[in-house]
């Protein structure tokens, strides 16, 4: 349970970080449309660690192959099939744990769940599970792009306790960390490699924005575009908090401050981040998240192992100091994707009231 | 679409605040487990406005009518639908408004969506529509208290720069702002009475706890526990952010402090607010949401009116000038429903495993 | 579980034959579009008992209530809630037998899978239940009629022994027992009377035609517009059975005479059945249903008690000998249901292709 | 759309004939169990062409690979990914024809839905697909034997107009035709190569028979055990009717005949073919299946091309000129997928009940 999602785009990933592979099916791109493996590969490289010495260093080519549903380069509305093959997972990093739940891990959890010992590299809750998505999230940026001529970009802009006080999104493209302030960048970096130094981690604030979205998407009471969105990026592993506009912000502000008053040309301000009432305003939508330091970190720390006896665990490794720069590249994906199926369903009754 | 929610444990919503009446359907409720229409009257009771200064004036007697699901006060399996007449609206206050989008509410949004005018009260987007909520909200926790021992309680921490302290949950029961601590209460009081008397109205964090619940409900990938509990909180209207454990104060700690280590008796702290992985580590589940300010305030803002045209709006009546109270019920029944459901997927494979 | 519907055109219902009320939540019809109260009842009355010797004299009023989602008699995209109160049971007639299985019915079935003795009626297993459906399906039959110009009729052809020769679905809409053939009207008549005096029941054929449905609606693999209408009828309490177009008669078939061959006007014959590789043609769409005689019957027939003791049972009471017309009016109702979902999802992606 | 399926047990397949690869995900299987490539692998065998002359001679090595969700052989509670590679592909058969709408199939509904040509081999329409469900099917399988000691078991019982007299399920499995019956084998054979030399083909019936079936699977209403497993079974290519127990031929018979009454070691009959009122009753769960002649032959026809001209057809190639062996080894696993989700569905309140 729990990898197939979307009411008419549906998504459906498999693989856990040592298998054979990893992937998704997609279903519900209009037929007709260009795609090719340049796309899906061009968002999966986002993700790529080995780019730098913030990210792992692990190499991964994670060359996508298209199984299904698209001939001559275009769409024909069948199901997408996209497999990366796994290369290159050490499984000799984690046999000395191999009984031993990783604290901030679901070790434990799955443990409890499915009554399976710690797999290697965290199976079925590694972040290599994201492949899937991302590849998911290129279809659906392709579908915004192409239909709708809209955007989704993600990237830092906190680590630790250095904050962007400028947001420029072409920067952070480039930045191995996706910070999006040229001026703090210097500081983000130096407070990874300290952290990075010392055994540790850090955690940071990532966020997503989605310009060219028209008014209308989204539906109420349960299926409110900000709750989608809310779990599709909660359901990032790391992200441990979501917020949209002013967020947490608001819990301060009075109603004659917080609300968007309109115009003849349109609302005022964007205080709510681009959804009023579960629907989306035609302003940009706006979130944040909030993300944990990385769980694996070499610094000892106490546990049990699978038969309840106490442990000490020191997990080694090339595992990101800090997940934000990778969690951009999901979170890009995840919100695409909530946005297409939206749109999907929005067009079933747009345009035919009568 | 959109008032429609579960995989097991389902809940199907209606009602507009000034159509004849609100309700819900619920299905997936075990069979045989004791069921009267005092246990949805207390819930619903708990969101009634009218008992006191802070919450709006209005008399709703929200007695709730059982038509079906239930025989000699048991449930029998099938399909439990509760309606609340409604009673005691007054369009009246609308009708100077009728043509206006309200700032910060969705009127802008169900126009551009469903081309219909602002509804009196907000029509389907009117808090009144939580009342399904609250009833379905009541049988899901008989189902956690009666199969699980399992409890939900929200309460007020915050409002405007006003924090508790500590966390008395018992208090909060009985306090009108549903206030968790004792020692500033007073001044949470007083905070709503400043901005109530200006016209104006503030935000607020509730915060929630689940206790009792244990692991392994939820499921990876996109129906993590955290996942589904975010798109439920954030579904309420009024929250702009959900967070859980240390949330967005994660951002600042190193994975050495954010880490829960164990020891032979279990975690030894609980950072992560009980799940990990999207799937619950048996210790209390816990989660904040960030309340904006009503958006309902006598302070006169611009708006325009549905043909476009400037206008100036002071939105009269009697409406709450802080929504703490109200959503900390929404919270918990949305909670309840969550956890509801999540038990009941669990049910399928748990204990079955060969 | 098991009483909400659809993708897109979503219904739930709820409500047993001895409760306070049945009824219906429908979501997804486009907004803006005209629908009274009269829209609904006319559908109800056509599966009203007591209009005639042939089905059962238990007067019921069916008066349906409009509880939301439509404002000045137009939808406004909301939920629409319908109910119809229960009067006239008599739970009387069931006191006898209130622990006993009756043969043919879901009361052995229902006890082992909720624990609950057979209701009065049958609960949530009576007929009574189709109400809702009915509802939903004139909602449904409106979008068809509104937005494609389409049609269902559904009538009998075939009691006994005794078929139809051709069909007249005007002459059916007026005919007790919905025969389609006014030659063999009065046979099918003395067929039902017959079985009926001697305490027994009689099966049937009820066929049911969809006309002006376009090209396109349905997908492939699991969502096959043909398996969607299958699952759609079966689920009527007393179909044992569903075919398209030649149906079981295409078994003794040629590929050379199934096939139907097209010409430049389009389709030369419709042995399909208006449905091909899951979607729909553009021709007529063609089903017929098995109907099984009434489980409850007046001649004694061997049964076992809660207990599992032996005993004798003779359902006395007001039942049709024959269920075909009752059917009629619901297949016509599943089968508007299933068009209006599919059109709807068929619309999210039609005419945006690039 | 239309390719996902399921509750609980969920399969999503993708795959065109003439693409990369056919395949399916599946999630829901319970961690721990079992399985192996072999496992699959004997499943995939029973559909696999080439094995006889009645069924096309394309040789299919059909040799599947499991990327995910299984480690060391057991399941690991993920999502289990199967593949199997397209080889052997002879698109060169269908380039003559690749403008024309091949009478019977779907290449002019996909034309209208997806504004697609016609695919080589039918693309996703084509039998091919089933390869993924016949994979999932074998998962099923092994839950149902695992868990319930359950079975499932499909055979031909009919061609054109010859009949089985008797079931003898094992002489069917090694039946090339899959007949149930020795003493008519050769009759049906004969009619199989009578029709093949005349470049035509023939219908027939498949039943389906589900033994070891518990009491209690399925739910009342829309998602009646009956209901799914209509839908399941009329989803496959080539199936133009389903009925239960005594199906059609109910329709001649009375109450007093097609009720099965009980005594005190159960049910004295199973006319209703194992379920009532939707719910499974513990007796075989018996079904039938009418299958068209297969829609590609080589006898002359009449269509239409892709711009409405008027063309003459003869279908080349290695088909099948009957399909029942092969809709045999899809209903199987169809029902088996079907059954899966109902007990899982089933677990998540059975023996919880206070």
């Amino acid at each position: 349970m729990g990898s197939m999602y979307g009411r008419l785009f549906r998504v459906a990933t498999f693989g856990e970080s040592h298998g054979p592979a990893v992937g998704v099916i997609v279903e519900g791109a209009p037929a007709g449309m260009q795609l090719t493996a340049k796309h899906i590969q061009d968002e999966l490289d986002k993700r790529r660690p080995g780019l730098n010495v913030y990210v792992s260093q692990r190499t991964e080519d994670d060359a996508v192959e298209i199984l299904s549903g698209v001939v001559d380069e275009r769409t024909i509305g069948s199901p997408i099939a996209m497999i990366v093959r796994n290369t290159g997972q050490r499984s000799g990093d984690y046999k000395d744990i191999a009984h031993l739940f990783r604290p901030g891990h679901a070790d434990y959890t799955y443990f409890k769940k499915y009554g399976i010992a710690p797999q290697p590299g965290g199976g079925r809750a590694s972040g290599r599970e994201t492949v899937g998505r991302v590849a998911a999230g290129a279809i659906a940026k392709r579908i915004l792009e192409e239909h709708l001529g809209a955007q989704v970009a993600a990237y830092t802009i906190q680590i630790g306790s250095v904050k962007a006080k400028e947001i420029h999104a072409d920067y952070a493209g480039k930045h191995p960390l996706r910070c999006a302030d040229p001026s703090c960048a210097e500081a983000m970096e130096a407070e990874v490699k300290r952290v990075a130094a010392a055994g540790d981690s850090i955690g940071g604030v990532v966020e997503i924005i989605a310009t060219g979205v028209p008014a209308g998407l989204g539906d109420p009471v349960f299926e409110k575009l900000d709750a989608l969105l809310a779990a599709a990026l909660m359901s990032i592993g790391g992200v441990k908090g979501v917020e949209f506009g002013e967020g947490f912000g608001a819990v301060r502000m009075k109603g004659s401050e917080h609300n968007d008053q309109m115009g003849t040309t349109g609302f005022l301000s964007n205080h709510a981040g681009g959804i009023l009432g579960g629907i989306s305003t035609g302003q940009p939508i706006v979130m944040r998240t909030a993300v944990k330091p990385t769980a694996s970190i070499a610094i000892h720390q106490k546990t049990i192992d699978v038969s309840g006896r106490s442990a000490d665990i020191s997990v080694k490794g090339r595992h990101d100091p800090c997940l934000c720069p990778r969690i951009a590249a999901v979170a890009e994906a995840m919100t695409a994707i909530v946005l297409a199926d939206a749109w999907l369903v929005h067009n079933a009754t747009t345009g035919i009231r009568k």
